[in-house]
């Protein structure tokens, strides 16, 4: 128990310092380690394990919506990147510039790719001549280099690591449908997968992607009230085709410019899962992306029979869900701290008693239940809890939204809220820039997005009283 | 027809030029497209989905013998690399030097990762600090840049794709055994599943790795009788332990330097594929990572039924593998040429005198042949006609091998063979570095490898007549 108060007593607590918290966690867990490197870091074991699954169940999303995987070269020459105008303004500030190969100056600077739009439209150039060529849904799963001032671990590196989707398509309804198709996948991934719900909306535009017509997003609230861009969507109409010359011949025999598409989710998805669902234990996992689904821990396990009959179920086990049996010399108090700690969803414990009842102990790691299991049931049982943990992590999470979700229907009450209760605020907009430009000088907020579910929460902007155009979310974000 | 004739001419042939039947394959099959960068490449889709087999298969292999993944930045300072003298030395001249961030010059110049035993050593000095953070397995899958002045689509690009495992070992038993396990595991991916048999055994001290105290390697023979480097596993002792002063308490409560290995192997592979199993009809792809296994061409398709049947059959073979049906409007004789470019192991053809007969037709890539299939053994006979695809291609691959495997006795054999025969060439060697560069110099080729497999073809050095030491493989290489 000494061990186990140790490692608990480790982790700041979220309510005291939720920024320490964070970070004690992501160390803690063994996620990833700094490097020499600002901004750069390892993703460790753990924390990439998480990766390959969230790469796994996106892919597959990906893929049974047509898409290909593709690998682009990680070097933009820099007159490659300078030909969408918006595009360019929007990036050069912060890329990464390479200037010598070997002891040789380059003709010609490369950034190490922001995004890869540029690549993807010179590439696109070279193979699409006819309609027979289009659409071309491509994804590729890489990194990217965005040379950032202020950076945190998965929230905001200078390197990190995702996947871009850029299709093309013979008219604007097919890219646009395509833009909100893939907007809706992001949000079922979320939902169902990380148990994280998102409010769906577009962009103002001042919020929008450098080049695109218009930017969708799915946005998450954090355990503080911050908001976080969990995935964006980008419409690009037919602006980069143009700046790039890709043209096709239609059916009509003659040359038209085709309509494009971007969208892309990063490992902030991971840091997106600690903040919505650790807790001063630690981080907590949903199962679908949990590198251990359940950890089995003998208890007295000196006693006859006991570590028999564990290995006997992680055997059974593995085939149900990912198992991890731990039958190290560390006693089972110190166990439960480190499994705690490193969100595992599930923990299943063993001893000699359980034995003689042909029963075992399982425990939520979302909310401490503890249930008894016969171990004739394990194999139905142990899907359906990590179904549990799944819907209560996820109905916790649209609750504690809910509580955190406020209306705003003039300035006094935005500020009052903006400035006490952490949170997305909801509040009438003219549509107009300037006002977005004030309420974050003198409120700190952003706006998050023009959601698909409209309300009508009054008639004038909350700002400045003109007519409003839309509702819109507001609030402070990573 | 004509289609079928124009597709199949645009490949030069093989005899006629090698080098540009390779870039006619790697294009009209439609792997990869250069980019203004030189030598970074586009991998297309139908490319990229061998990589992803590769790594799917590889991954497998890598987990089973006890490694997890993780992820370094893709950044080294300059000071990082240096650490290590042999390993600077040998690649700061091909690296891509990053000298800005944004409009800022970098205090200290960053490369772009050429390899990550720097990165890796780093880390493990932050996380290796007893014997029981011992072993560490790890590997990365990610991309590299060398700033090479040559360059060829697969074979050699300034960026690519690769694996890269980093292990870390209380003995240098341990990490030896590490480094010969890996070099097993890459020649039985190479050989089971690319058809591909390999030569194993250790390179010269000339030949090492930059740090390396051994360097292992597999040795492919390609059509043309350029042998390729086709996978590397590295000892290094403990010497970038000491360099980056990484240390950790034994048994003995006293302080050591841990042992190191690390292994790669790369999209290169792909190169070998092409080069080992194609023809003059195109590509022809091993089965275990052919993105499609079997394509189904209807013949007489407007007649009714056939599509039926088609579609019937591709439901039924999509549960043993990797199955397309084209019913295109191309003709069958277009359809049979483009399939046989992308190498697509088996060809099942389906018309209405087959469903009368409640047969099919299946033609193999590999040598031609034709066989009436009855429509109710599918499922079993096509999982055997894949295998024995794998295993014709195999025994191709031994045979011509074994039909370019010279032996050279004295120096006058090796000249004629060097100068007439390509292939291997088995000869024996005194262990001097002076006889490698002397027949690099007047003959034009280097040593592959110290076989594992040892023949004893005479008493002395073939190039100085001094005794010898060991038989050589020699050869021009990719």
């Amino acid at each position: 128990m000494a061990q186990q108060k140790k490692m608990v007593e480790e982790i700041t607590s979220m309510d005291e310092d939720f920024a320490k918290w964070y970070t004690d966690v992501v160390k803690k867990a063994e996620l990833c380690e700094y490097t020499s490197v600002k901004g750069c870091m390892v993703i460790r074991p753990y924390g990439y394990a998480i990766w390959e699954n969230i790469q796994h169940i996106m892919d597959s999303m990906f893929k049974a919506t047509g898409h290909e995987n593709v690998c682009m070269p990680m070097f933009i020459p820099e007159s490659l990147l300078e030909k969408e105008k918006d595009h360019v303004e929007g990036f050069a500030p912060e890329v990464a510039w390479v200037t010598h190969g070997g002891s040789e100056k380059l003709e010609e600077r490369l950034c190490v790719r922001p995004t890869s739009e540029t690549l993807f439209c010179e590439h696109y150039a070279n193979i699409v001549h006819s309609y027979r060529d289009l659409p071309k849904l491509y994804n590729q799963w890489v990194s990217v280099v965005r040379w950032e001032k202020t950076t945190r671990p998965f929230l905001r590196t200078r390197e990190f690591l995702w996947q871009e989707g850029h299709t093309i398509h013979a008219t604007a309804e097919e890219a646009q449908e395509e833009t909100i198709r893939m907007l809706n996948v992001y949000a079922e991934f979320c939902e169902k997968y990380l148990a994280m719900p998102v409010v769906k909306g577009v962009k103002t535009a001042k919020e929008r992607f450098a080049g695109a017509e218009d930017t969708y997003t799915i946005e998450a609230l954090m355990h503080d009230g911050k908001a976080l861009q969990s995935g964006t969507s980008h419409y690009f109409g037919d602006g980069f085709a143009k700046a790039f010359d890709i043209q096709f011949t239609g059916k009509d025999n003659k040359l038209h410019h085709p309509f494009q598409t971007s969208w892309g989710t990063t490992t902030r998805l991971i840091g997106a899962i600690i903040m919505t669902h650790g807790d001063d234990n630690g981080l907590v996992l949903p199962p679908a992306v949990a590198p251990i689904q359940l950890v089995i821990i003998p208890i007295a396990s000196h006693k006859e029979g006991v570590l028999d009959k564990a290995n006997e179920l992680k055997n059974k086990l593995a085939n149900v869900c990912r198992v991890k049996l731990d039958d190290s010399d560390n006693s089972a108090g110190w166990k439960f701290a480190e499994y705690e700690m490193k969100g595992v969803p599930l923990r299943l414990e063993i001893g000699p008693k359980d034995i003689e009842n042909n029963r075992c102990v399982v425990v939520r790691r979302d909310n401490g239940e503890k249930i008894f299991v016969s171990l004739d049931e394990l194999e139905t049982k142990i899907p359906e809890l990590l179904e549990a943990v799944r819907d209560g992590l996820y109905q916790k999470a649209v609750d504690r939204r809910a509580a955190m979700t406020f209306t705003a229907r003039d300035y006094a009450e935005l500020k009052d809220i903006a400035d006490n209760k952490p949170g997305f605020i909801k509040a009438m907009w003219c549509g107009d820039r300037e006002c977005e430009d004030k309420l974050k000088d003198e409120l700190g907020i952003t706006s998050r997005c023009i959601p698909f579910e409209q309300e009508h929460l009054g008639d004038t902007c909350v700002c400045c009283g003109k007519p409003a155009k839309h509702m819109l979310y507001w609030g402070k974000a990573y």
